[in-house]
Parts: structure tokens; sequence; C-alpha cells
């Protein structure tokens, strides 16, 4: 068995494969591939609004929360939150806490201004910021709840008096929060929900129609909500996928459930982080990510015999992004804890022979 | 067996379907699945690398020309084109044969001036123009190759002395064509390449950073380029389905081979309808869509009873749209000439029964 810590595209339930991989021979004794199905038949209506039910179950949205399914990942929505919500003259309060807000801030400067609240920069995003104000009249204030290269994770979502925007594409459905203090939420699927190739917007319509650009019309959440996310082809078997995994979510006992399975992982791979001597965290610990876990080794010379450690026990994408090298952990909901006890054990034989 | 005449998402080759699947459940022997592997792995990258050549080879593209799948479906490319071509104060020429190309006029007008250089609208798209003239002095031409809604389709590429762009959604890879004579070519992947959710770009990279309008760096083509159609997470299974499919396309002899399937197909079926009392085309002879036949029946009171003998021998997809009425059989590489057999089979059952 492979132990697969991708950063994304990442592991997903096996019995989403198995799913997955039957619908693409026969889908629902059809005698059609999911592949080969019209979108606008009753049979994918029923996928697009099943996978949209859930999401509103699963993050008990409020009735002004409407659910899409869009095209691309969180790269499109960087530039299509201030198209559809910043005037030219506008401000929208971005938090930089590391290169996902950075990119979203370059975006949105193309259509208004940008006020940086706070930056990771000095501490080089080794903690989530601290003591900073919203002005109150910039039109949202933008944060990335989670950073996947870094590996650090805001704990308590600030409160604001303006719409609030979340990048969540690393953590969305891994905790309780509160989904509705957000008015604007997106996250590429292909972390907790699903494959690649399609994005979930979570919007408050209260906020839209509010500015005087004229918006393309692919790009206007207005007219998604309207054709109930299918204004265009939608990705089928990206939102089938998604589907499938909420369904798994939702029998596993829903986002409580999952929080603490996800917290138990976390805690026994940064346990052996804080103990073994080999190693060290590169967040301080009040703002690690239960998502991803970033981790050096105090003497960088062991790190690729440690890598090669790890590959023999079929572990896979453990490698730390360049930016902040040495190794990155990511725990996603669909991951086992017996595949982080399988790091763990790896860590700790490998402490063993070279202590 | 299904007979599936689905204008889109439709009919992939059954190999095609056998091995997507497998690839969900273990990709080549990784103990992945191709829907948890890192899009920067190299075993990703070959197949981006695999599918971006093919689509080279197939197309017979000289090295002025780059291939990229992005995100999105045509609806997508409506506003990406302009907004990478198109000037505030330049004028981009379209022809108007359907809904596809006036949902591209619209997104146009929102970038710069739109010259419509002809309309099939005064014969209700039965037609394709003839007699037109392009502005020199315009950026681009655009039009629509197939319309899949009309059942018409360009059966001579126009020359002009600008830079071509064609919406070839729905006849890419269905015929010989110099696609080196178009400097932008789209298609969503949904009817002859692959699954909903990407969209092929072949982009003549010499047209490409003559505005001055800033891109957002998601829609810039030249970033694209320079990253290998990997600037973000692509949609890589939807890639990876298109790859089996040209892989699949290749076998068969390519282009042209699958050509004259295509012909044979369509000369079956109009030969049919031309000479079915019953029945009868919606489109002028010369400019039948050989991807999409449309055709309704002389009493419309027996359309009805037709379509239950249709489903009655598993033949689905054939209601036409509800512009045009009828019925339409889209005939996409993948379908077996068996198909439009039993069809044809169906249409001479039934007219016997009712003449």
């Amino acid at each position: 068995m492979v132990h697969n810590f991708n950063a994304g595209p990442s592991i997903l339930p096996k019995e989403v494969f198995e799913q997955a991989a039957a619908a693409i021979l026969n889908y629902n004794n059809t005698g059609l591939s999911i592949l080969e199905l019209g979108h606008r038949t009753p049979t994918f209506q029923a996928v697009m609004d099943e996978a949209r039910a859930l999401v509103k179950e699963l993050m008990q949205l409020d009735d002004n929360h409407e659910v899409l399914f869009l095209h691309g990942g969180a790269s499109t929505q960087f530039m299509q939150v201030p198209m559809n919500l910043l005037d030219i003259k506008d401000t929208g309060a971005y938090a930089d806490t590391g290169v996902w807000g950075q990119k979203a801030v370059k975006e949105a400067k193309l259509f208004g201004n940008v006020a940086l609240v706070c930056s990771g920069k000095e501490n080089k995003y080794t903690a989530i910021p601290k003591d900073f104000a919203v002005p109150n009249d910039a039109v949202y204030f933008h944060i990335t709840t989670n950073n996947t290269i870094y590996g650090s994770q805001w704990q308590k979502i600030p409160a604001t008096s303006i719409p609030l925007v979340g990048d969540m594409s690393s953590d969305i459905f891994s905790r309780v929060i509160d989904f509705n203090a957000f008015d604007l939420i997106y996250a590429g699927a292909q972390k907790n929900m699903g494959p690649a190739g399609v994005n979930l917007v979570v919007v408050n319509k209260n906020i839209l129609g509010k500015i005087k650009r004229p918006i393309p019309t692919i790009m206007d959440y207005r007219n998604h909500i309207a054709d109930g996310s299918m204004l265009n082809t939608p990705p089928v078997f990206a939102v089938f996928v998604c589907m499938l995994t909420l369904r798994w979510l939702k029998a596993a006992g829903g986002v409580a459930a999952i929080e603490k399975l996800n917290n138990a992982k976390a805690a026994l791979l940064y346990n052996e982080i804080d103990n073994n001597p080999l190693f060290r965290g590169t967040v301080v610990t009040e703002d690690r990510s239960k998502m991803n876990v970033c981790f050096v080794m105090n003497n960088a010379a062991l790190e690729e015999p440690f890598l090669a450690a790890a590959k023999a026990n079929n572990i896979v994408g453990i490698k730390g992004h360049r930016l902040v090298g040495g190794f990155r952990a990511s725990l996603y909901n669909a991951l086992p804890i017996s595949s982080v006890q399988v790091l763990v054990d790896t860590m700790q034989a490998f402490s063993k022979q070279y202590a």
C-alpha cells in the first residue's frame, strides 16, 4: 500500500476511486459512461443537485449562501473575486500569509486598490500575523485560511465588520468553523474534495451586483447562481467525484467527525517532530497547519537519506516545497491515520539508525 | 448496447473508457489513482507532454502554433480570446452562424469593437453565409466552424488577410483542413476529444502581446505557453482522457482516416433523410454538418412516436435543440457506423409502419 502525502492533487477515499471507476464503465446501469452523459439530462442534474445540497448541509450554510461548482482552480478565483466585487476606485483588504495570498493580491490590483493589512513576510511566513486592523471602508477582507506551502493556518477566523473572503483550497471541510461568517469562500477541489479541474465557490448573494464594471458572462457569479451552476457545460466528472467524496464525508459523520481524526493525525506527527532530535517544525506552534505539516532536519545532510528511507516504506509526496525545503506531509481528510503512523515509525527508525 | 448520439458531452471510444477506469484504480502500476497523482510529478508531466505532442502531430501544426490545455469550455474562450487580442479601440470581425457565434460576439463587445461581417439570421441559420467581405483593418476574424445547434458547417474555410480565429468545439479532429491557416483555434473537449472540463487552445504565438490592456495572469495565453500548459494545477484527469482519445485517433489512422468514416456515417444518415418521405433535413445541402445532423418530420405529430421508437432501439440523445426542434443526431468520431445504421433502420421501419 502506498501512503500518499501529496499536497494536491491528493488522496481521496478508496471507495470514491472504486465508485468513480465503475461509473466510467457504466453509470447507474444507464449503459453509458459518466463521461458521455449529457449534462442537461435528469441523470446528471441529480448529481449536480446532490453535490450542491451536500455542501450546503456539511457547511451548515444559511439561505443567503449559494453553492457553485465552477471551472478552474483557485488561480481563477484570484481574478474572479475582484472582477465581481472590486470597482476601480474601491479597496480590497488582503492578508499576506504566503505565496497564494500574494498571487491573490497581484490579480486584485488589476481591478482596484489593495490594502495589505498584514504580512508574514518579516518572519518568513512562519507565523500568522496577529496584530492588525482591517479598514472599515474596504469592500472585503481576503485571507488564505490554510497556507499549503508554508504549513501555517488561521486557527481563529478574524472577526471583521466588512465582508470576509476565504481561500480555503487546502483546508475546506477539514474543521468546524462558522462558514456563514464568510461572504465568499472558494476552494480548488483537489485537496479535500475531489479531482483537479473544478472550483467550489460559496457566495452570499447579497454582496453581488454592487460594482459598475461590466463582467464577462462566464465570470459573473450571478449568472451561475441564476442557472443553478449549469450556465455552461460543467466539468461533469469532477463534480461527480466531488459528490462521491462529500457523500463519504457525510457518512463518516461530517466535518465535526473528520476534524477529530484530523486533530489526531496532526498531533501524532507534530508530537514526533517535537520529540525526535533529528527533526524540527518550521511554523510557530500555535499557527501550525493540521493539513500540511512542514518540517526540516537539524542536519540538512540527512534529508536525502531520510527521503530514501521514506520511499522504501512506500511513502510518497513528502518532499517540501522549494521555498521551505525539507519535508511537507499533507494530512488531508482521506489520509488514514495508519499512513501517518508509518511515517512516524519511519522517523523513529531513522532516528535510531543515525543517533 | 446503447447508441449514443448526444451532442456533448458525448460518446468516446470504448477502450478509452476502459483505460480511464483502470487508471482511476491504479495508474500504470504506481499504486496510485490518476486522480491523486501530483501534477508536478514526472508521471503526469509525461501525460501532458504526450497530449500536447499528439495534438501537434494530428493537426500537423507548424512551430509557431502552441498547444494548450486550459480550464473551462468554449464559453470561457468567448471572453479569453478578445481579452488577449482585442484592444479597446480595435475591431474584431465576427461571423454569426448561430447561437455560439452570437455568444462570442457578446463577450467581444466588452473588450473592443465588433464588426459583424455576415449573419445567417435572415435564413434562420439554415445556411452558411456566402457573400461577405472581412475588413482588412480588423485584428482578427472569428468563425464557428461547426454549428452544433443548427447543424451547419463551414465546408470551405474562408481565406482572410487577417488572423483567423476558429471555435472548433464540435468538429475538431473530424476532417482534414489546414489548421495552420488559423492563428487561434479553441475547442471544448467534450465532443471529439475527451470529457467536459478542459479546453484545447492552439495559438500562433506571433499574434500575442499586441494589446495594451493588462491581462489577468490566468487568462494570458503567454503565461500558459511559458509554463508548458502547467501554469496552475491543470484538470489532470480531463487532460489524461484527451491523451487517451488522441492516442486512439492516431492508432485509427489519424484525421484523414476518421474523416472517411465520418463522411460515410453522414452520407448514410443524410441519404435516409433525403429518401424517407417522413423526414427532411433543416440545413441547405451544401452546408450540412457532418457532425450534427438536424432533421424534422413533415408531420410534426409523428415526432413523439418516432422518439419512442428510437428509445425502444436503445438510441439516446437525438432530441433536437429547442431552437430547431425535431431531431439532432451527433455523429462524433467515436460513434460507430453501426449505430448510425440502427438509427437508419429505425427510420425505415417507422416509415413502413406509418406510410
